[in-house]
């Protein structure tokens, strides 16, 4: 062990939830990871301690300026009985990214991992093991300082909570209905919209308001600038099989970096099925649709994994994939990582630890 | 008083801060506002308590989706002894405004006042009489509900802190030098610029260290779709004065709608200076510049009121604005509005409340 790490365990456990009864983010466990960091001394007082409030000053700078940032994977467990993370390294390197971009101080991505297996370590009992449950993992940072002037805080807090989570599938994967947003905007090049930051969550609430409401689950989101290319969808990358290649947005300064869409791309690959990230506008997709060439569609991130899509609104046209059914190849890739995930099929790529 | 509002005053005071040690933002008076929200409930639980802590599960939604408002004004004490506020209504109007785009409920703008008053009244010795000085008041609201799930907080907290502060300008109304920002963007239409909600700050944070580090003390944006025209100046509307004639960006969406800025526009009216809201770019500035027509710059806002520009970076150009000098105009704004802020000065719009 790298770090020192100290640890006060609880000894009255909270009752589990069934697995069947697991939703999404209600449920914590009995412990948390926490360390602090003072401008001047670096991180200090590496812990996991009984999960607790936060105790801060009304004049925290979390709450008036919003400087966060956030990381989310999860833990299965195998059949052997071990516990498995997928590529937790990368999670940590990119709230690295994220917090170079929210000037705010970065992490030891090595030390930060070693704390969280000996969390989980602490809490195996609580990653449940029904069919597409697993255990949700939320490292996270916020800027603690008492201070009203706009300037980044002298001083940070670290945690890490876990959450066991029901699966996103109660039954069977299911295409999503996407409406596609013209009036709000994510992010924009040049802003936030490729850090795991706080402010991009918050600016998509209304959106999904209005999508809800017209009865569709998910916003898929359109450049900031010219309102005529595709970024994201929710808080999912996005993809589309045309006329037999697969195509992603590029990287462009405003969509995550999602580690779901680069194992995608890699898995995608190592099929040898062609895939290509560039831009991708609206005005395409109708005409893939209107010419029978959209094949399938789907989105990617850590909650779902892959979210096929059945239908999208454009002002006032649908465009229907796949008869409203998920494809094969997003079903193929679903079964593929999810089982990778899991340890129920083998890993060729070398992206999961086992403890 | 249409408002029930509950008072817990503490017996133990904290020592005073001598005026002419006050800084922005770091001290804070005894007491507090609280207001609970609980969806299909509503607001309930209204109180003045002593300052203390605030405790919130780890997965509280401020600190994962930033679903955050605050707002931002002053309160001084006149020559009479009675307590002045500057247009306070509007801030609560305000704060609505920007509830509605982040997806959080309203509050009773007259309730607030009303609590807002209430306060007041108890911490008045904390308001500071010293030349410049004064009782910051920070409203704001916070997503409080355990929740990781990407949606609108089902519970709120609506708080308001009070801070005496120091004089903005310690010797002087000073310009100060401001670096136009290439690389990063503040907000674009779509997005959250026109809500005073935290992602907004701390996207804003990056863009600061790096025109700090280069020897500025603010940044001047540009929109986030053409990178020409120009939007804000660190956390404050601008101004220009150009042949004779005063020119603000028009709010176009992703520009905060100052209560300074509409301040000084109807002051500038009353004075028959022309004043016209519109798009300005940066060549047009630059145009003003070389032929000499560019005669004052000045920021707007609460803290500062009025801060005067001395000097605009642009990619690799300098601009000087009146040798470097604060200018007639902007002078005679800050006198005139701080006079009726304050109380030096009589009212003429019946801008200021007392009691």
């Amino acid at each position: 062990m790298v770090v020192s790490l100290e640890k006060h365990v609880c000894h009255d456990k909270k009752a589990k939830v069934p697995d069947q009864q697991l939703v999404f983010g209600r449920t914590f466990t009995d412990h948390m990871f926490v360390a602090d960091y003072t401008a001047g001394v670096g991180w200090h007082d590496l812990r996991i301690q009984p999960y607790q409030p936060l105790t801060l000053d009304p004049s925290a700078i979390v709450f008036h300026y919003g400087q966060t940032v956030f990381e989310g994977l999860k833990a299965y467990k195998s059949p052997n009985g071990m516990v498995r993370l997928f590529r937790p390294n990368l999670n940590f390197e990119r709230m690295n990214e994220s917090c170079q971009r929210m000037s705010m101080p970065a992490i030891d991505p090595e030390a930060m991992l070693e704390s969280l297996i000996e969390l989980i370590k602490i809490e195996k009992d609580w990653i449940p093991t029904a069919p597409g449950t697993s255990l949700y993992i939320r490292p996270f940072m916020i800027a603690t300082e008492g201070y009203l002037g706009v300037a980044p805080s002298q001083k940070y807090k670290f945690m890490i909570i876990l959450s066991p989570v029901g699966s996103y599938y109660k039954e069977g994967i299911a295409p999503v209905k996407i409406l596609v947003e013209n009036q709000y905007v994510r992010a924009v090049a040049g802003g936030t919209g490729t850090a795991k930051t706080a402010g991009n969550y918050a600016a998509s609430l209304k959106a999904q308001e209005k999508a809800t409401e017209e009865g569709y689950s998910q916003v898929m989101w359109l450049d900031g600038v010219e309102r005529k290319y595709i970024e994201e969808v929710g808080s999912m990358n996005i993809f589309f099989k045309i006329d037999g290649k697969v195509v992603t947005p590029a990287l462009n300064g405003s969509i995550l970096d999602g580690i779901t869409r680069r194992s995608i791309i890699d898995m995608l690959r190592y099929w040898e099925v062609p895939v290509i990230e560039r831009r991708i506008s609206m005005e395409e997709i109708r005409e893939a649709h209107r010419t029978g060439k959209l094949e399938e569609a789907w989105g990617t991130g850590t909650a779902a994994v892959i979210s096929p899509i059945g239908e999208f609104k454009w002002q006032n046209e649908l465009f229907y994939v796949n008869n409203g059914q998920a494809g094969e190849l997003s079903s193929r890739l679903y079964d593929t990582l999810t089982g990778i995930q899991s340890g129920q099929l083998p890993d060729p790529f070398g992206w999961t630890i086992e403890f």
